[in-house]
């Protein structure tokens, strides 16, 4: 239990008029807490009160990482796999004290399975979105969760650094995709990557999404790799774009603006400007550029422990961006049986501007030949 | 799209009087429709309505896969990130025709974010549980899937006999994992691995859902891997423990019950037989050398294009088995401050028996030494 995060959660909550908050197993649960728990068919919920200590219910094979925690144990009630949850989830509420109570919950992240036992061991609470009140509990990170993030950001960079030299015309996506997880790995990445890399060639990149294939990369190909990595749960997320041997004119002109684009989000980033504006300043570039319809997609997303948080870095969110707030910034263009290119970099707003925790080159480089 | 597959699920959904089933982004939906698409902040929601062609909603970055579909494509209503999707569900409601209906959705996976679209999409309908009915749909695998479980499994085992001779007392859980996983790549997995590496030596072994520590072990520990690969998205889930160097006679002795009672389910295994009669002959071995409250969790659970899947294998489950369908069998011991004994193999129901898809040696072998 982290006692302090827990104190600014309830005054939070106070302020929203809830009477608690429900974390299921995944990153607003393990902020607060420090417990990791994998999510399975097997629900683990904690539940924060505004008043009072928190609760967790859990399968029983979870008891011991919950003793562990001591100092700052929770009060846990655990089921068995033939019980089923619904006994120990009563059992929390009557400990809480929060019969038909107002409670905020994950609404991106909890299940309809969770949902419904919380209904039922509440008796029909109102259930509101936490969301916002954990996403401003997180958003700035504290110097520690900072390290951590410069870390995993830092693996991320050396891991591509030691990738490159291997790339070849001929070998498939997938190959590449792989060879960039092991790198990531012996880096010293935790063992679960934020998700798997995306390595798409030639016209596969104009998908912005891409799953890996077995197409092999050719010369005059784009290559769009976009990876992570993680530290202590705190993760990194970069793109980098690369032309195998001679690319057209066109994919360079495209490359030109992205790279411009990331360029003008980042200098115009400083406390006070909102998330809209900072994408606004990457958008003007590569609409300028004739391609505004090719970028389809926002900026970027905030970043920490997980892959996408807040802040959201699109055209109508109107926070102001305050210290300590990460998030990417990652314009691209892409043009269908063309190809993509999108610069992803990981940035920290800082008291005066702006940091990037990455520092791998932007301008177009030729690999593979 | 896979035509046979809709039409089962569409004879499923009128048996059951549902007007429809709803599956996001994962593997019901995959499967259903051969589309992968990540779990994220944007909901993709497949509609499958009992008559008629389903229908999709998806950000605007999906759009093209769906293209991809062609004979088979899907009807598509797709939002933007400014847009939000409110307005792309109710579109495919209107389309679908089906306000105030009785829809199936996946309460293991379908999130409150979802739940709350549909709600107001369709007019506040009746929402009942589809996971029996996908559950059935998926559970006996046919020959395709088999081949690509037999694919992952032999991954996992060439990834494991390459990293045994790597470890070396010293070595801290972290590292064997990691060089676990990059083996697990080198073998062909997946880059999206099914699970990170357990890794736990000594007591940690205890844990049954231990996480991996920088813990180096040392002679005289038990040391547990529970590790997975995947191909085609179908996975491979395995244990196996190993004494570091000489271990106490009691954990020899606790081995010995996981070894029979992991036999024990497996000559148990029939077309006919319930999943309880399966869990109850290898917890009857256990319980009998007295270590019954020291296996607290099921047999095993199935596996396919997810870890966890139907059937569980635990002792209420009275359904019978029948041919092609795939499970666990992971028997464990786990005594808190000396360590824990699992043996998972990965087996499927065949016409007279039982095949085991995994076969690893289940001996004690003295490894790091």
């Amino acid at each position: 239990m982290h006692p302090q995060r827990l104190r600014r959660l309830q005054s939070a909550l106070a302020q929203a008029r809830l009477d608690g908050a429900v974390a299921i197993a995944g990153p607003n649960l393990y902020y607060l807490t420090g417990l990791s728990f994998h999510l399975s068919e097997r629900p683990t919920v904690g539940f924060f009160p505004t008043h009072g200590d928190p609760v967790l219910v859990a399968g029983n094979l979870e008891q011991s990482k919950v003793v562990e925690l001591a100092p700052y144990p929770m009060r846990g009630f655990y089921y068995t796999d033939t019980a089923g949850p619904a006994a120990a989830f009563r059992e929390a509420a009557q400990a809480l004290g929060l019969g038909k109570a107002r409670l905020g919950v994950e609404t991106r992240r909890m299940r309809v399975m969770e949902l419904r036992l919380i209904e039922d061991a509440f008796l029909s609470p109102r259930i509101d979105a936490a969301e916002p009140i954990f996403a401003a509990l997180r958003m700035a990170k504290d110097e520690a969760e900072l390290d951590l993030m410069r870390q995993a950001v830092h693996i991320a960079e050396r891991a591509l650094l030691a990738t490159l030299p291997t790339i070849r015309v001929g070998q498939t996506e997938r190959q590449i995709s792989a060879e960039l997880v092991v790198q990531t790995l012996r880096a010293g990445s935790d063992p679960d990557l934020p998700f798997a890399p995306i390595v798409a060639s030639g016209p596969h990149s104009a998908q912005p999404h891409a799953f890996v294939t077995d197409r092999a990369i050719q010369a005059g190909d784009i290559l769009t790799l976009d990876w992570g990595a993680a530290i202590g749960g705190y993760q990194a997320d970069l793109t980098r774009t690369y032309a195998v041997g001679e690319v057209s004119d066109t994919l360079k002109t495209i490359y030109r603006l992205v790279q411009e684009a990331n360029a003008a989000a980042q200098a115009a980033t400083r406390p006070g400007i909102t998330a809209a504006e900072v994408d606004a300043a990457a958008r003007q570039v590569i609409t300028r550029g004739g391609y505004g319809e090719q970028f389809m997609h926002r900026l970027g997303h905030g970043l920490g422990l997980e892959g996408h948080e807040d802040p959201s870095m699109h055209g109508l969110n109107e926070l102001s961006l305050e210290p300590g707030m990460t998030f990417t910034v990652e314009p691209g263009i892409y043009v269908a049986g063309l190809g993509g290119v999108r610069i992803e970099d990981d940035v920290v707003v800082t008291a005066s501007g702006v940091e990037s925790l990455s520092s791998l080159p932007r301008d177009l480089q030729v690999i593979g030949v």
